[in-house]
């Protein structure tokens, strides 16, 4: 299958392209960035020399869908809401990593995102792709919309506790920690070397966009309306992303009963793992993989529950779920194309 | 005055060494380093070529006395314990940067350090030296237990809140993160270069020796026992600690209101800079400096108050405080030799 | 084919674990570390849990040459030199990527090295391996002595223009910088977080033991001895290496013209990219592959020419030329395993 | 005195500002910055908080020559050429931390900077400020030409061996690495995090304008023309830089001669720290300082001379130097507001 990719020169989209190069099934089709059309992808990221050779191209719906069997968007906000609809209208697949199409409520998009919502005709084709969670959804789906990366981080580290109805529900609260990348290619002083280096910073205190995703998973998932708290913070490195989380627990319940609950819930998925007591993940033990890792720690003095969930943002909290979901949306074994290894150190 | 200096290799003892050399009334008197007794410092110490220039001194309690007139100990836990009353008992100032004589409480000592206790006797002579809100007492003090890292920067935090009885007392999270150089100068995998940079890595879940120390302070200071949930992460960067802080609300309250309690609080304190509300201060922007900046916001989805605190660990978070304690304790003004602005970038 | 990896708590053994599991035709087979025999990899190694499960094993001959078909050794200098005679007497394959078997004369190794030189019967068994020079020799070696990281980028920088008889030869500059990982995971102050970070440090000067290494590879393919200047510096990251080399220059020469001469000694190398003019490759272009990158600029006002050359000091520098020398060796495409591309960012 | 600072949010003033708020006989005075004029210094740098409160200004002539004793400009090139001549028609004192007026031909300024270059009238008045060198003409100056940050390391690091005699001239190579602090605060994707974090990097290679500041210092100080190899590097950290310089030496000669006679020509220079044999300086053992350090190595196998310069690029490669060469225009001991010690670690 050839997959073509929009918004070619972000971090997102070069990601995809390691993948794709490594998937048995896949292979690079169009590259897509209005901005950078006509130049070659290896003038624009030297590491590609030799590699990925094909010139940039700019949107044309026919070709991309004559072209290509799928097409992911790799694209800012607000740009894949306009560029979607026209790739369904000729019924080929999509995956989007943007969050255009993750909230259900479009008076939630816009107020969170401050752009105008797509229209509720596709909204409604959308499938929010959460593998481990949403896996059936998904494979009967021919449009995902791809979890943003703190979600991801967050809901597999949650969801468990709050099934089990262990958990009180008003009381969540989630310190994230992000690696640089996930500020993108796009310049700003936020990611100047000088100023993020040798610097640990917390930002949007109370208003990152991915807030409601994360509180539409949860609220689903358990059933009842659930509001967390939720800071950010950049830390001077380039992948990864921790949440480090907090729950009040109904009843007394030790590590080891909490390891089982979260072993048992994973049990069929490859890519969770779940730590034994005592043993906490580092965003450096998933780099460059699809792991989503997990440790779990109850406070016996304060009956309050710890959950550490590591990710690396670009590849588990976007382009490496995105091809874990086009795996299960072609019956393929979802490990197909993502078995690598962490890269250590 | 001369100023002594016990542990004289490690990162404390030179952030003294650098500190000391500004200072318009102290002098660096002996440096001692049982390990390394003999070499000159900058042998060692590169850094300090040409500028400090004595032989690294053993341990003599007749020679420490009679030369200096202050002794700084920025020793491992359990050689302070042993050391400081020979100094005590010759009647000469003290300052200890190290855990030994900061809990009232022998037995939290032993449990949560893993060492004997020091002797009452003395460690009723230890006045715990938050310089802010422990000024009177420092005042009259002639040896002071400088308060830990951690407990500096979550402490100055959530003092002025607990204070003002809008608290919800068992609701208090501390998530902190801080640089490499907090582990000082001994070998260990978590130090490593190739382990930590690039990684974001959690440790000591419940279990830091710092949670009695700040359960201590801030119990006094409320007058009520409190007790906390304490996560600590190590973050790829040298110097820094920064603490995001949790606390439910009893009541409505803006962060204007929040912010303006706090200004209100430290209007007296020069190392306090409260952030206006929508500035939230990071670790970059206190570096090498004794200031401890503090951001506030208050999430009106859940009434929970997030503070955030950032220090040097190595200059408000031991040896710069340190300084301002010996000012506090001689009538100095408190800012003598602390006047430098942060270095940037 | 099962593959043994000596030495399987270092930094190469884990390079090796990791690219053998991407490799189509090997497995991993038995992994040895004498200090943490019977421990379970992953108790040492996290990133590596659910993956590779087996535990560490000691050092046995007999079962080291029953269970596998190629032995790896990653161990520290004067360690092969012992082991690796077993496994040859034992007609099994071996590569080796330490320093013991690259000298061809004995008392340089001893100069340099300061441990015995190996027995001259197995010496003379040894093929060293620069995949892209050596070809032919190493697809009839069953004992490969696998170059050193730096000796990998200076050689392939080097070699063409001093075949093409262009270069002074007495006047050959390495200027050679390291990321911290090849240093190894052995603990010292070097790669002590706090000592390297946010710091650049010129070490060995003059005395690097890779320096009678280069030396032997430029003679041998020069046909004349060759002394040079070599450098090294550790610089703040965790991978790669560059190699900025001077070269003078016996007659006027363009930079195209080099680049062309470049170009075609090169033609058949898939891993070596020689940039055209104006393009400088930079570390991060090639981490995590073997490639190795190299850019030519000639100074028209001193009629010298630099070369700049990156790998990846684990891959191309060490365990990636290593398989790629296992499949010269088995007759396989030279690529086999080996195709993924640099992550970026 | 008060000094005025013209480019007010550039890394170079805000470490102007930094070092005159330590220094006893200076005071901040204006601070310009036309883009962000009207806005409080804290504002855009909160690490000023509460201690530079005045706000930015435009650039006038008549205020800025009446508020101010002295007037720093840390602008980009091309732009002090232009205000410069306006405030020495005012007969104020000025130092120019910019490249507008440091070569002596303008031409050579046209064809390296792309800038047209200033009036013969002004640059005649301009001393070059290289504080160890320049002395006696610093002295009697009322115009500075601040040296370049390169040129600094490069120059102090060879003008004893070129005014022994010793070297041969037409054999010096300057590898140069440097913080990414240099490029300054103005965005562009060579200095984005995720860029250049992990990451080395050559650039500008032999068009670095630089060249003609060194050359020609270094032929004045020889002289005989002199042309040089120069290559710079951007290494993952935020300051310092380091020159590994390289010379022929005519006669055979120690290390230890070297070093005798470099510690004889730097006898008076509190600022050179030059280091004994086998001890080589890193940058971080001159961080925050305005030392330059240097090592020394003699070659014996090739009689070629390793020079290793270390200074902090903001200090002693800009705002340090700058106050330096106004100590000695005002007959004050050099060192004023200069001795800190180097931040470590």
């Amino acid at each position: 299958m050839r997959a073509a990719v929009i918004g070619g020169t972000g971090y997102g989209a070069i990601e995809l392209v390691r993948l794709i190069k490594k998937h048995p099934f896949l292979e690079v089709g169009s590259v897509v960035s209005n901005s950078q059309a006509g130049f070659s992808f290896n003038d624009i990221y030297p590491h590609l020399s030799n590699v990925v050779v094909q010139p940039l191209e700019t949107f044309n719906t026919e070709r991309l869908s004559e072209e290509n069997d799928i097409v992911f968007f790799a694209t800012p906000s607000g740009v894949s809401s306009k560029l979607v609809p026209k790739i369904l209208e000729k019924e080929k697949k999509c995956v989007d990593l943007s969050g255009d199409f993750r909230l259900k409520k479009s008076e939630e998009y816009e107020s969170w995102y401050k752009h105008s919502p797509v229209d509720e005709k596709y909204l409604n084709q959308a499938t929010y792709g959460l593998s481990e969670i949403n896996t059936i959804e998904i494979k009967n789906a021919s449009f995902i919309a791809n979890p943003g990366c703190y979600p991801t981080a967050a809901t597999l580290g949650l969801i468990p506790i709050l099934k089990s109805n262990l958990a009180v529900i008003d009381s969540i609260i989630i310190d994230a920690k992000s690696g640089v990348s996930g500020a993108g290619r796009g310049l700003s002083l936020t990611s100047h070397y000088a100023e993020i280096n040798e610097n640990l910073k917390a930002y949007k205190l109370g208003a990152h966009q991915h807030i409601p995703e994360i509180e539409q998973v949860l609220s689903d998932e358990s059933g009842t309306p659930i509001t967390i708290t939720f800071t950010t913070h950049l830390v001077p490195m380039t992948r990864g992303i921790m949440c480090t989380m907090y729950v009040n627990l109904k009843e007394k319940i030790s590590t080891k009963k909490v390891f089982d609950l979260y072993k048992q819930f994973y049990q069929e998925s490859y890519f969770i793992r779940v730590r034994p007591e005592g043993n906490i993940p580092s965003t450096k033990e998933v780099l460059g993989s699809n792991f989503c890792d997990i440790g779990l720690h109850v406070d016996e003095r304060t009956n309050r529950l710890t959950i550490i969930s590591v990710i690396d943002n670009l590849v588990k909290g976007a382009a490496g779920q995105a091809i874990q979901n086009v795996n299960i949306m072609n019956g393929w074994d979802e490990r197909t194309g993502l078995t690598d290894i962490p890269m250590y150190p």
